[in-house]
């Protein structure tokens, strides 16, 4: 198949282009550099060292002989080029990762929360529109994320998007309705997805646009065995406050033997993948599309759900690295229960990668091995999701390990 | 109190304004004059004629010796300024009518599309982050819409934003939740005010903003107490197939002899608020502000629903106009019920205009009065919801009206 994939050059863009290469499909990668500029603007770049984006697709060439094409576009921005890529490729496929990633860099000030709703909003509908023009018959595979959910309503596993409610009717009868799953974000980049929720759930209603909506959990992990056949194919890895995802953050820490910031009680669970579920996931959804004038497909694509201090307690136990409990900078509940349905993808032949197996690896094959370019400033979250009130609340007492090899939290950990 | 009115010069903004000012409240009016631009892109000038904006406040403070003052700024783009504007102001109150709300305009070509979206969602963003950063303690009150509920569930009232649902628990039991009333917008201009919401439920849970949303129904009337005090005050009156709501339509129709447009069969049911209650309406939101920490307030600004055809049949009875059934543009259901609770605006002391009493008043007063200045080229509603198919479907028979008095459809109407 013929697959664009928008944001091809980021965290989850890259391994899934090579994926989709690797089996067989005909891949165009559109992208800003955004995610690049990100790091600039942070001085804050990935752990592994990442190639040019030219030097990435030669060496793909190099090691398989398959070719990616590529083309430099802001899709919030141009949209008559975007048009005229939709027209010139006609792809069967859109993977559409091209909006800004970060919940924390989406609340950093004034400036980050304009523009994370100015670029996702606009790019999205710029797409949706594009398609619409030029009057293509292609699927939209798009990366959401399970923070629509927010909390979810407390002893209701969350259902794949839709759920199905009871309300009173006038006459006092039960009416029943199936309604888009009530979102509850937690930040603006969380609010800018339920907002691409509504989008799609009205495209596909006006113009029947073919749509599968991959609700994806917190990844983990950094290579796939795409990335891993030559080091010019690495993957990201960010640990920094803004961009680096929980558990990767644990890892870096622990490959430093930096104690693992646990923001709050760590009691938060939240639902997780591993990124070589993540690709494999995708190229499912493009695979399989809806059929023209069914409604949105909504996808959990998550493997397990765990506790933050869980995670950080099973790292520590891997890795003998003390737990340091900081300031919640978030404005969530302190604890939550989290169970998700997930059979869709699972029933279309996903087979996940658990937690346990993979972590150790993870921290021996990439943490350790890049141990030495990272930035230790970087790893804090500064990030406020409101302004701090008049006094501090004083942050959470530490919670030592259940270990009692490595209680001691270095200096550095307490500024 | 001091109010700003973002869209202060518009359809509902203007006499909004001069309510406010002749209540004693202290205005400053924000306009970047999209609405007059449009004007000029449709080549739709309003019937009545509306004069420059400095003309209209030079008039006001003829009549009754206010001042309102006035600032030009896009706030979608002029970030910077709307800050600085907040924060030298301070209002107590800001009124946001400042968004594209046409939907046929919505869905006029790709790049009505993309304005309506781009504006509008920046607009709000931009407003909501501005509040914020400026630290200021105001309300917003926003003009939104009953088209967000779509067609609402068959057999249920329509609720004011909230809904009640119950769902199955894990454990078998039942749970239930107050919920965001699910959207169902029915084209782009709609889908924005659905996303507004969303934004709206995460500035007031994370940063407290205090919030009235006021879902309005169609409007229909021109004049309100302050306009009609000098011809250089009078409000627009627009019949244009683009901006004209369905009941000025047919009014500007009936005085003119050009016989009533209908789309489809008629058989929609739409809420309805003449203008002087939007009024009346929004000082009754101003002046009654939730208090820190409520959740966003969301009253109903409608007054009465009727089917279409109900309308049609009403004016033409008391002009003696045919009716004539045209194809609809729209992607809606032919027919629909729709019930909806508005005690919040009635308990708040709204004693609405009814449309028996008003209807005929409006034609002879506004739409005879300017009949000369009535292009008729306009009055068809020329934007299509999706691309026509292959071969266009038949459009639905005439319906004669029920005297027989009027049953000529004039050539022009054939076209």
């Amino acid at each position: 198949m013929k697959v664009l994939v928008l944001g091809g050059d980021g965290f989850c863009g890259w391994p899934t282009s090579l994926h989709l290469s690797a089996r067989g499909h005909e891949v165009v990668i559109v992208d800003n550099f955004a995610r690049r500029d990100a790091d600039v603007e942070l001085g804050a770049p990935s752990l592994t060292p990442i190639a040019p984006l030219e030097t990435r697709l030669a060496a793909w060439h190099e090691v398989c002989d398959r070719d990616i094409g590529f083309r430099r576009l802001n899709i919030a921005e141009d949209y008559e080029e975007l048009v005229e890529l939709l027209d010139t490729v006609r792809p069967d496929a859109v993977v559409h990762f091209a909006e800004q990633r970060a919940a924390p860099y989406s609340m950093r000030s004034s400036a980050h929360k304009r523009y994370t709703v100015n670029n996702n909003l606009n790019a999205t509908n710029n797409l949706l529109v594009g398609i619409v023009e030029s009057g293509i018959d292609t699927h939209v595979v798009h990366l959401g994320t399970m923070g629509v959910y927010g909390y979810g309503a407390a002893g209701v596993t969350v259902p794949e998007g839709y759920l199905r409610v009871r309300m009173d009717g006038d006459d006092g009868s039960e009416v029943e309705q199936e309604i888009l799953y009530p979102p509850s974000p937690g930040s603006v980049y969380h609010m800018t997805k339920t907002q691409d929720q509504l989008m799609f759930a009205f495209y596909n209603r006006n113009d029947e646009i073919r749509i599968t909506d991959l609700h994806q959990g917190i990844v983990w992990g950094t290579q796939t065995p795409e990335t891993v056949r030559d080091e010019r194919l690495i993957n990201r890895f960010d640990y920094d406050g803004d961009y680096g995802t929980v558990l990767n953050r644990f890892l870096m820490q622990a490959a430093i033997g930096f104690p693992l910031t646990v923001h709050g009680t760590g009691g938060q669970t939240r639902a997780f993948i591993h990124i070589r579920d993540t690709v494999r996931c995708v190229e499912l959804a493009v695979t399989h599309p809806p059929v023209r004038g069914e409604r949105v497909r909504i996808f959990n694509q998550m493997t397990e759900t765990h506790r933050l201090i869980e995670l950080a307690r099973l790292v520590s136990h891997l890795t003998g690295t003390p737990i340091h409990h900081v300031e919640n900078p978030r404005k969530e509940a302190v604890e939550n229960e989290l169970r998700a349905a997930n059979r869709h993808l699972l029933d279309l032949g996903l087979q996940p990668i658990t937690l346990e197996d993979g972590l150790l690896r993870e921290v021996t094959e990439v943490a350790r091995r890049y141990a030495h370019r990272c930035d230790r400033d970087k790893i804090p979250s500064r990030p406020r999701w409101t302004e701090p009130p008049a006094t501090a609340p004083a942050p959470p007492a530490d919670e030592r390990p259940d270990r009692g090899d490595a209680d001691a939290v270095p200096a550095a950990a307490k500024s």
